[in-house]
């Protein structure tokens, strides 16, 4: 049914593809036997052998055979395949408002060594802050022993990034506009000789949610993120959107009251501007810029039952509700998520939340959505982890083999038979 | 480089995508030859051949050798390969709340022929248009001669579909709620035998105005549909966003003024209370209900200078512009199309607009969208029968083979080797 050409080239895609989808299985899951794999993927067990074989020899899992377990089933037992700790991982890192951290991450969203430095990065240099992240780094991957090896760099930076080049467009809170931040963290690690990738905080912050977080099973996912600034990670159908250049997910600027105070992006009455870091704080009788230590003072304030600190919270929590209601009508999304800032305040914004979405979202869409808060503690290093490992997750191959894979079962299909023997692909 | 089952899985998949590729290429083009579709879809051109003589056993190409051409290379001129115009087609119905419309849609967005009756559905009962519109369109069936095979029927309806089974769960403009509206058209036209499909109105505009009209060319792309209430259609990386049920889109109904006028939906200040065609007519003087001619004569005082009309049409720009200088901050698109009423206002709305993007929309996102009309005259018949001819753009083999397919060029290898011949997948 289909010409040698098209069949060549299908046989390679279709390997790629199949790697690809075994190695995500154990990425986002567990160590699995062959016959678990066999299952989940859809594919015969010579198959899997297969793609384990390669993927073994490109050291990137291993294989071991479970030791005390009782066998369920009649035959050989199925080895185990797990993700090696020495195998690929990223070096993430995460540039906010008032810290940069960094982390060492494995396959699997492991994380194996991480640190983090209080500092106010608004509005220094991003020479200065690169080199201070260098000073940070070195240490942490000094002490790796026996980790992972580091396959790229992925970054979040608090602002808009092109996704073509990871450029950062402008990242208001900082002060930073046009700064090509990847190739200046690319200089700082020249020795790594890895790619740097960058994100936006909000968008690999649904990302990683959305696989391992608060996310998890949903197709069409909102993770709203406040730090400083307001931004959002959108998921539809299951993947991330990023608009025509990489700009989506900036509901912070959306109107939500045409006439309201003036935002740092020069409009008027932007969610960001009414329900903010900034105009909470305002609101609430403290300093705006007073940044985290503010908020832990205005909670504790509120904890005591505080009634300025309650109605400025229970403000937000009114005007969040109206943006929210807006995305609820916009994304038909199965489940909201709300972090930073917003996941902190969660206690004293979610009534008034529900009141704005009872009222404003249509009852279709209202019925079907879940408002809840972020999962992970450090969902900004695991989604910039995940940025820098989709290119070998799409791809398994880009990593060199180590060794000749091992020799596959009698069943199978010969490793090489496509090279060795090109007029024929597949022998009965 | 893989197992038996793996490839002969792998057959039969990328059989049908290259089918379903050829043929998606044929419906958005023109005829084009055998070598031109080669070069298109990277196939060699004894795959097209094979490709192409399927869809010509299944009805739905044929091909005919250019006459008066002058050979561009030398060897045989390549056959040029046409969608039969008796070939599959849909029956696409457009409900509104002004009119009803009907036409014979083939393959390629041709419309064979068409209807169109004017007429307030609002508030009829939806049992009583089927039965009108069975005696609008049973006269335009019995004119086809030599038309297309009916395979399915389109429907275009201004509420919220659930995509799961086309139920129509609320359309406020008619007031109708949960209406089997899909099953209903089906029992009208039980003798035709096929599947109804039902669709948003401004989902089905977005889908038509992407494929051939305003949106050509784009990867993400929106469509503010009004045409009583005010929605949209979001293609986000080349696909229309459905949410999680099929109710994504409505944007008519995001807060925009939290305290302005009360929307049908129960909500305060939503876009469309605040721009929708009801506001619009109230704000310039006329009866909010007036419908299509009180839109033509207010259009008409507005060619004329007078202030009123002037005056209401730049202040629903005003807030249209706030509500599309939010969607381009969420989404990032390349192009934002006005259909429906607001392509018959654009003159008069398309400034203050501007404006209004200018002051709100963030510089990065806003430099790279173009503000456009709709360009089809027919976008909700044709994104109707677009959505009832997908299963087959995505696999022709739906088709039934009405013959054996022609024999194939020499090289080509036989058609039926697959089945025949099930341990040997390709030979040399």
């Amino acid at each position: 049914m289909g010409t040698r050409g098209e069949v060549e080239g299908a046989q390679a895609e279709i390997r790629r593809r199949n790697l690809s989808r075994l190695l995500q299985e154990l990425h986002v899951s567990r160590p699995l036997s062959r016959s678990e794999l066999a299952a989940r993927l859809h594919l015969d067990r010579s198959t899997v052998a297969s793609l384990v074989a390669e993927l073994a020899a490109r050291g990137i899992v291993q294989e071991h055979h479970r030791s005390n377990s009782i066998p369920q089933s009649p035959g050989r037992p199925s080895p185990v395949v797990e993700l090696r700790r020495d195998g690929p991982g990223a070096l993430a890192i995460d540039l906010a408002t008032d810290w940069m951290g960094a982390a060492v991450v494995g396959l699997g969203g492991k994380v194996i060594v991480s640190t983090r430095r209080e500092a106010s990065l608004s509005n220094s240099k991003p020479e200065k802050v690169v080199e201070d992240l260098g000073s940070l780094v070195r240490p942490l991957l000094a002490s790796l022993e026996n980790g992972p090896r580091i396959v790229a760099i992925g970054v979040s930076v608090p602002g808009l990034v092109r996704s073509e080049d990871g450029r950062l467009h402008e990242a208001p809170a900082l002060g930073w506009r046009n700064v090509p931040i990847g190739q200046l963290i690319r200089n700082e690690f020249a020795d790594l000789d890895v790619p740097v990738f960058v994100g936006n905080d909000a968008d690999l912050a649904a990302s990683a949610e959305h696989l391992r977080g608060s996310g998890r099973g949903t197709t069409d996912f909102i993770c709203i993120w406040g730090e400083g600034g307001l931004g959002a990670g959108i998921v539809v159908d299951g993947r991330l959107i990023g608009g025509s250049a990489g700009y989506a997910g900036e509901v912070g600027h959306v109107t939500v009251d045409p006439d309201g105070d003036l935002c740092h992006c020069g409009a008027r009455g932007c969610l960001e501007s009414v329900v903010g870091e900034e105009a909470l704080l305002r609101r609430s009788g403290r300093n705006p810029m007073g940044g985290t230590a503010a908020i832990e003072d205005l909670i504790a304030a509120a904890d005591r039952g505080d009634k300025a600190a309650l109605s400025a919270l229970a403000e937000s929590g009114r005007g969040l509700g109206i943006g929210i209601a807006g995305l609820v009508n916009i994304f038909n999304p199965n489940r909201v998520s709300l972090g930073g800032l917003y996941a902190r305040v969660y206690p004293y914004v979610r009534a008034p939340i529900l009141r704005e979405l009872e009222k404003r979202a249509m009852p279709a869409p209202r019925a079907m959505v879940d408002l809840v808060t972020v999962r992970l503690g450090n969902a900004l290093l695991l989604g910039a982890a995940e940025l820098a490992l989709a290119p070998l997750l799409n791809d398994p191959a880009i990593m060199s083999l180590q060794q000749e894979p091992a020799p596959s079962d009698a069943n199978d299909v010969p490793e090489t038979f496509a090279s060795r023997a090109p007029g024929l692909l597949a022998q009965g």
